[in-house]
């Protein structure tokens, strides 16, 4: 399958909630007319550096997706789920500017981050603004008629995850001064970053669209799971991803010494003479060209990328597991499955 | 009166909340063992950098004393206000991790601020830890039993706050590369940066507290006006305050440029020449000591000090007309009072 019928593979969904979900998020931005919301939309693609309207690529929504094709999965009227989504994909994309600040990347989507356009000072208080944003824009559920009890429970599961997420970049951050880090580190790094607001994002949108608490709970572990599954792809279109289609450089978490997962699966798995190798590589201050594709040559002959890419797809088929025995609306169900399978076979 | 008295004159309210408030902020970082939190309790001056306990001085409690004496004095339970008490502390908190990085402060209450002992990375981090602590620590109103209903409410209003605050932060920020700074332009910033929280604060304490929405909504802009005369003390103290006091150094506003509300009213009311020499002096890359001292000599010259003090007081007491007419706790009204006076008259 070539990247493209890949990229093909999520149109359905993005043809079902796309429009809606793209309409919740710039409700949340609208007549906010303070340079500090630009630089937000800047940062989601809406708009150039200079405020002119754009129409960059960002994102491609896979959390409010989940969220809401959740939601319909159980049975759950889009519309309550719809607000949720936009305060997930906020979440999100706080978290994305302020990452730019932490690791020093300087650019996104092929664009300038944030924090080079404007300052470090202004873009982590845009990222600050967008966070509060993601909670000020829980108002709408109530405007479309859930309940407090719910919202409330919803609200919950966004506000751990948020912590969840911090929690993950701190170890994500505090990795960067280690060279022994393990693949359980290496998980429980990921459970924060990345899993715990698809979690979230799965279990708030079964929340809203009314379903049981055990189904909920299904639905946290599916999105937990996925998450999984998301970063280890996500950690080998790091390193063997071609930039025309990540808007990275190949080999990009090499040069930043990402301890990604076929670079822990390999420190663990690879011959001693390999992992001396590495471990010298990544003990550099700065490396070159010829040691990123030495690094990324070394990590292939241990069985790194084939390993992760069957951990991906373990994850979500794990995923899809737990939501056997849940009652599901069969077209529905068809939603998450392939949501699963992009998380896996995605090129970008 | 001497500034230890005036710190007396918030012993009463202290005696009668500070303990609970500090139990639940406590409780809110109870048993989260992960180095992140290590950076929060060394923030918050119960740690020092090694993650030895430590008792630091650190605020004063102000917005979680305004929230739980609003609540009480309406005739609320203190016990329903004491969780909302704690997450305006860490919403203010995690304000003032992310201020120092952003204004390159290199110290807060006479200890190196977060980002010198971590890093930046880990400082923006921390920050955002404390946000989302600050939401996750509302799950206590519902166990302390209050309804769904007040639990949202309460929770929009701290949402709505935390958005003006960056939005008035960003207002303070693109204000250092201003030199046109109008009293309009102060007050507009002041309105997100510090009187959205106090608003906040003081708003939701009575709303926890069962009062009828006329007294929440007098509530909020009690709050507000209070935020205000907080913030032009503040100024006030940030050119003239007593580095014994402050923890900060006399002059200090002036050494980073502030346009702090002395200087905005000497900018619009001082004769020509002597606004043309604080644009001069404010024009400069860097000022010496004897720049500080000019300046400050040119602005009490100006009636700005006496002026700035005069504004402070005129806010304290609209705070308090605002609760004209508001079935109020008559020993509890006392309380309200004696904060807008500490307000208006602390020296730290």
């Amino acid at each position: 399958m070539r990247a493209a019928d890949r990229d093909a593979a999520l149109q359905p969904l993005l043809d079902r909630y796309g429009r809606r979900i793209e309409a919740e998020l710039r409700r949340a931005l609208e007549g906010r007319d303070l340079v500090h919301y630009s630089l937000m939309r800047y940062h989601l693609g809406w708009e150039d550096r200079d405020g002119r309207p754009q129409d960059a690529r960002h994102g491609n929504l896979l959390r409010p997706l989940l969220c809401v094709a959740s939601c319909e999965a159980v049975g759950g009227d889009v519309e309550a789920a719809v607000p949720l989504a936009a305060a997930v994909e906020l979440l999100h994309n706080f978290s994305l500017i302020h990452d730019d600040i932490e690791d020093s990347s300087p650019q996104r989507h092929g664009r300038d981050a944030v924090w080079r356009v404007w300052g470090v000072a202004q873009a982590v208080n845009a990222g600050d603004g967008m966070f509060a944003l993601a909670h000020v824009a829980l108002d709408r559920l109530s405007e479309v008629g859930v309940d407090s009890q719910p919202v409330l429970a919803a609200t919950r599961l966004l506000d751990r995850a948020s912590l969840r997420l911090c929690e993950g970049q701190y170890l994500d951050l505090a990795f960067e001064q280690r060279l022994d880090v393990s693949c359980a580190d290496y998980l429980t790094m990921v459970h924060g970053k990345t899993a715990a607001l698809m979690a979230a994002a799965a279990g708030s949108g079964a929340l809203v669209g009314q379903a049981p608490p055990a189904a909920v709970n299904a639905f946290e572990q599916f999105g937990e799971k996925l998450g999984f599954a998301f970063q280890v792809r996500d950690d080998v279109l790091g390193i063997w991803g071609e930039s025309r289609e990540t808007g990275k450089l190949t080999g990009e978490d090499i040069r930043a010494r990402k301890k990604s997962f076929p670079v822990v699966y390999a420190m663990e798995s690879a011959t001693e003479r390999d992992r001396e190798e590495l471990r010298a590589l990544y003990g550099k201050d700065r490396l070159s060209e010829d040691d990123v594709a030495a690094a990324s040559a070394l990590l292939e002959r241990a069985g790194a990328r084939a390993r992760s890419q069957e951990t991906a797809s373990r994850y979500a088929a794990e995923a899809l597991q737990r939501l056997e025995g849940i009652d599901l609306v069969p077209e529905r169900r068809r939603d998450l499955e392939l949501l699963a399978d992009y998380f896996v076979n995605r090129e970008t």
